[in-house]
């Protein structure tokens, strides 16, 4: 932590600030410079973050010099971290993944037929929402456990491991039960109570920026999940908030290659939700395989004009398969296989 | 709902869209101009909404002419709202009122300590934090239950009404036995199971508005807690996040009157995370009476330099009490009373 | 500036940095703690600030101590600076002032009538448009010299200064001959040919915040005027971009106490642009003067339904008056005068 | 254009709005719904976008149909634009380009040296900077004229076009005697003199994006050129800004498909100004070619360390190369060439 003092800091103050912090058992140290004096503090990182440093009087600006986070840091773990999914599905090696499927599970035979075809196509994962994050009170809410049976059903039909959201801390015994991966979303990223639930789970989290987190609260969330104890960790970039209303969100692309220097987490990007236009989730995701991403989450519908969420971002299945093969062409590009 | 067609439209995607629409119960109004066409669609919002009318072929752009909201909306209440926190106090009215205290429960004696000061200079609720939402799962969590009883005590004791934080489902009952108004905190604005649960209650709630959410998605999620019964809500703006990194978060001013035009609900204002740092929170707080809000919520802490949270954004107790002297003067000038 | 070196940084980096950054006359002071090492520099700013410290080898980070600017800020200046328009009319001491108009200058019968109305309600400048940036190359471009002409009349007839903005360096001579103050818009907040153009000149000059510009860089802009020669400048919050589309702008109101904290020249703000709408800009006039802005700019037309621009948030002229009315007991709450 | 009336807008206020808009030339057609009566016009676009429909009584919402802009977008033109730059270099066709060079010319020796680096590589255009836009006044602020020969006489050694900013009205005919490419930078992509001066010539334009201007403004910049005769424009994509700040800027790239979609201009990106970070570079340029980009720009310096702009972002020679190998397959894996 370095403190830049105020130009017309008095010795009194510097002085004050020197016992606190020592008392504190911190080591200060002190550098007077002729526009400013500063001050460096050496110590345990916990007693530093907690010390309001700015409100001492004399104190112009507190600056950290580590970073918040510690398991999810490259530092603390030099290598890519791999998630296995279940045996032979792993995430974050040089094979890429893609999970596809519906919005939301509608019901029974769209998902076994959504599930078959996504499979063919060369998915690994099959996707569908249960309990859905609605903006709106009034619009659909999702099937619940039903929904939950139709897509553990359609994946082991198919032999997909699958995905769902859980939203409330109460339903994680529940959904846990019937899906290999639980899915925190945007809105949640900073529930932290769910996400220390999902922290004392043995199974894999995938954890979506929130709509307008910093990679850095980013990585903080994934590290309460890390710090309970779960290290099955995989982030999700789905596009960030910005001014631009041209498309539903902004795919933060540089997001991939920082996260990728700053942890050792595997990286998924969702460009169905970072675009919101089934016309350039294409594009979208051949970026994110050009960028080094590690899997996608990829929206399919056989029917967008009657689905019950996010129908205006889904790829027909058609669509959806041309996709996977300029996918896999982009994968070689870039040393990875698809 | 208005949909404007590509200029390439064909008659038979028009006819397509005519019917399918038809058939779900609405009734479509087409006007033929050069440049496009134009289909003006009449019926039901709640079909309307779940339609995705941009998945048609032919269709450029879709259009909502209402809002998406109704319970919160002045077209549905033309007058203010008033909201009842107990006998002889009430937010919304042309009395102002502050709420005041520490952003966490730290300890009794503080609690104590804090809560005669503010009820001296003018405050009626007091305010503390027992469950932190914290961005590092190694920061100071809160006192749980122990900080809810120290609160509670301390209400009484000074006669103020109390408030806190509610982060999760299975914490509403308990928090319900202590406060007067619960608080759904800016990272929760969007945790929908949680709305639902207030939306249970009879019991004020303050709801924050979620640090990148729209004015219409504020409302939104205040239309989930009252469409589950529970109309007294008081909105709360403490700042939203913008690329300036000169403060914590930018005040979004314009926000109290926009609010005051589409809805019938009270506004609080929060100046000390609007601001994040102590010396603005009094010109924030100014500011915001003068725009027309319907009440505040201050930290005030009597040692900033050993608070556990947010010690920056605290005011030392004589200077809220200055602070309170100021904003009645302003009260006055536009017409309200402190 | 200080320097923080990466964990695994080499004695070979180190030394290899402070034998580079002695070699430029500055003095490298280093501190080696336990998780990192930190260099502190000293020496002249402006080779620290063309060094580029970031590329040399096992830098982690580098981090400026100072400000980048200095005429502008309240380290070099410690009164507020009062800029003189002319005899008698001083902005940013104890008095307020408004100005007021027309977006455009549409024809001189139109600007002799609301300078008539303006000044009756208490404005002390006319403002008018005749070079105008419009988003549009086929939307009304300005009357040019002729604007100039109906504005200066406008002025002299009913004892207003003026103020127009200018866009082009080539037209800083000409409308220099018109008005009393040259104002830089938005968009050219960092048309720095301009800037420099302008601070050679002896005139005030009102320099807008560009729409997604920090306070630093807006004050670097000033500075640019400043280190030219001409101290008269007042800063303009016109609002800001930001996510949310319920108005034009988001008006940073935390800017006004800020930017007061940091730089001594005075601050106006704009509520016609910084809302968009007529029905917010009272609102927001009346936070500004309570925030402690030093002047207001506010745009009044008589028929918003044939204005050629902004009529949109454009105040009638009896709802300008009774604005006027408010300001003034907004003012005298905050100890100033209107 | 559409007008939403509020819901108590009375029928003298209909009738208002009818008679003013038949008397301008428009055709309104009303449809009259349970809700709300809304109002199409139809006429032309000149009429349209200057009467300020919002501000007549009744009205709760003004929609635009159409988009803004005319020449630039596909619908006036279907098939891709293909911008030459001189005889064998066309910029928007099946090959890609990438454009090379220095942040600055900082001196002759060193603008040859990377010219034939460069050159080696692949690069087809040289950048180079000769007026520098700096936020710092203290700032290095380019080599004017001189660094315009430099410029040239590598450019003509090695066989490669040339691209340099111009900031200034007054300089374009001087910097369009040296180069290829005028680049209009993102502080001034509203600098409307400017444009309309560019627009005149008949020299190929490279147009960044403002820092926070929508794709849609972006494109109306663009118009200003092709309005004033001048077709030969290319699009740059260089980052925008938002609330992120672990990147100097936010590379867009779902602005890559999303302009391809509106308009019928090449698109470049600059990866080196949307990251900020060389060692983020990489993966931002392989994600920009497999989004759709038509060419690429990159700051190429040999010796970061003493680069007097922009060092921290510049790739080193080596690196340069062996990304170009990279971007080749990748161009490829997407059916173009490089």
């Amino acid at each position: 932590m370095i403190i830049v003092l105020k130009k017309e800091a008095t010795e009194e103050q510097i002085q004050h600030i020197l016992e606190k912090t020592t008392k504190l058992g911190l080591k200060p140290n002190i550098s007077r410079g002729v526009e400013r004096t500063v001050i460096g503090l050496i110590g345990p990182e916990d007693v530093l973050r907690v010390t309001p440093l700015e409100v001492f009087p004399g104190v112009e600006n507190v600056i950290p010099v580590l970073a918040p986070f510690k398991l999810v840091s490259r530092e603390f773990k030099k290598e890519n971290s791999i998630v296995k999914i279940r045996e032979g599905l792993e995430i974050g090696g040089k094979k890429l993944h893609v999970f596809a499927g519906p919005c939301s599970v509608e019901n029974k035979a769209l998902m076994l037929s959504i599930a078959k075809k996504v499979k063919d196509a060369g998915a690994a994962v099959l996707r569908g929402g249960a309990f859905k994050p609605r903006t709106s009170p009034y619009d659909f809410q999702g099937l619940g456990e039903e929904g939950l049976k139709y897509l553990k059903e359609a994946g082991e039909k198919y032999n997909l491991a699958t995905i769902t959201e859980v939203m409330d801390s109460r339903d994680v015994e529940l959904i846990s039960k019937y899906v290999d991966i639980l899915q925190i979303g945007a809105r949640n990223m900073q529930n932290f109570s769910l996400l220390k639930e999902v922290g004392k789970l043995h199974k894999p989290v995938l954890l979506k920026r929130g709509i307008s987190a910093t990679v850095k609260e980013w990585l903080m969330s994934a590290e309460y999940i890390l710090s309970n104890g779960n290290f099955s960790v995989i982030l999700c970039e789905r596009g960030i908030r910005t001014y631009e209303t041209g498309t539903r969100n902004t795919l933060d692309i540089n997001a991939v290659p920082l996260v990728k220097s700053m942890s050792h987490l595997p990286i998924l990007v969702d460009p169905s939700h970072a675009t919101g236009a089934w016309n350039l989730v294409g594009a979208a995701a051949k970026a994110s395989v050009a960028a080094g991403a590690d899997a996608l989450m990829i929206e399919v519908h056989e029917n967008p004009e009657e689905a019950l969420s996010d129908g205006s971002q889904s790829l027909l299945p058609e669509k959806f398969e041309n996709l996977m093969k300029e996918l896999k062409n982009i994968a070689k590009a870039v040393g990875r296989e698809l």
